[in-house]
């Protein structure tokens, strides 16, 4: 394969990737949204503390956020671009997550994704992922109604 | 030169850019902090707005910042991890940074950076960062005294 063919490949095979993440996430499917992540991957999540390390403490995570939620998860990734060598790639983009917390709040939020993903035996799988907001800096809040 | 070999040479080449941005902040120099950016680089910065596009951008808001700390900026980018590919990488790890504002403000403080990079005419460059405090779900608030 030439190697803007492979390259189009590799995007459209981390595509799928995150297609797949996507619509686990929309089924509240722990075991298919955790599918993607590398056993050892480093996770800077949205909330405390500052790391997560491994696909295990992911899991628990997911599994928290996901029973944090009464009814369904609406969730979109806009403006995702992605840049994929042969065995390295990252991707970045907003996710606007939406839904009725089991306390009553309706949460309606964008936030800002970073994954960087590793290809392993012709595999690609996240070995690194960034989810935040920014804070406001007059008040030290975290930014929740920010959109884009 | 061998896969192998090339993989360190561009890992190599990476830290020496890290180094130098380092090197930059330390010395509030504007022009150096700006240089391992490409012109067309997504930032999600610590603050407000949700993104920044483009080094113009970039070089306003590395400006400000330098000049918000009354004397030097002490800044440390621990547990760096670098992963290389031929033409794509990333790499992650936090920053502690410390130093007095011009409010008398002593500052210091944990946050966590992703940079992605791409090589371009054989150059690495910044692409797309990401930096972030996360934020605490009990009260809102962004987590600035956080500690690895």
């Amino acid at each position: 394969m030439g190697e803007a063919k492979q390259a189009t490949s590799n995007q459209a095979q981390i595509r799928e990737l995150i297609e797949s993440w996507i619509s686990s996430v929309r089924a509240k499917d722990v075991h298919g949204a955790i599918l993607p992540y590398r056993s050892d991957v480093v996770a800077f999540d949205l909330v405390d503390p500052l790391l997560y390390v491994g696909s295990d403490a992911i899991r628990k995570r997911l599994t928290e956020w996901f029973a944090s939620f009464d009814g369904p998860i609406g969730i979109e990734f806009r403006d995702l671009e992605i840049t994929a060598g042969e065995d390295v790639a990252f991707c970045h983009g907003l996710h606007r997550v939406n839904g009725t917390k089991t306390d009553g709040v309706k949460l309606n939020m964008w936030w800002r994704t970073t994954l960087c993903l590793s290809r392993i035996d012709g595999k690609w799988a996240i070995t690194h992922s960034h989810d935040s907001v920014p804070f406001n800096m007059e008040n030290g809040m975290a930014s929740l109604d920010l959109e884009p």
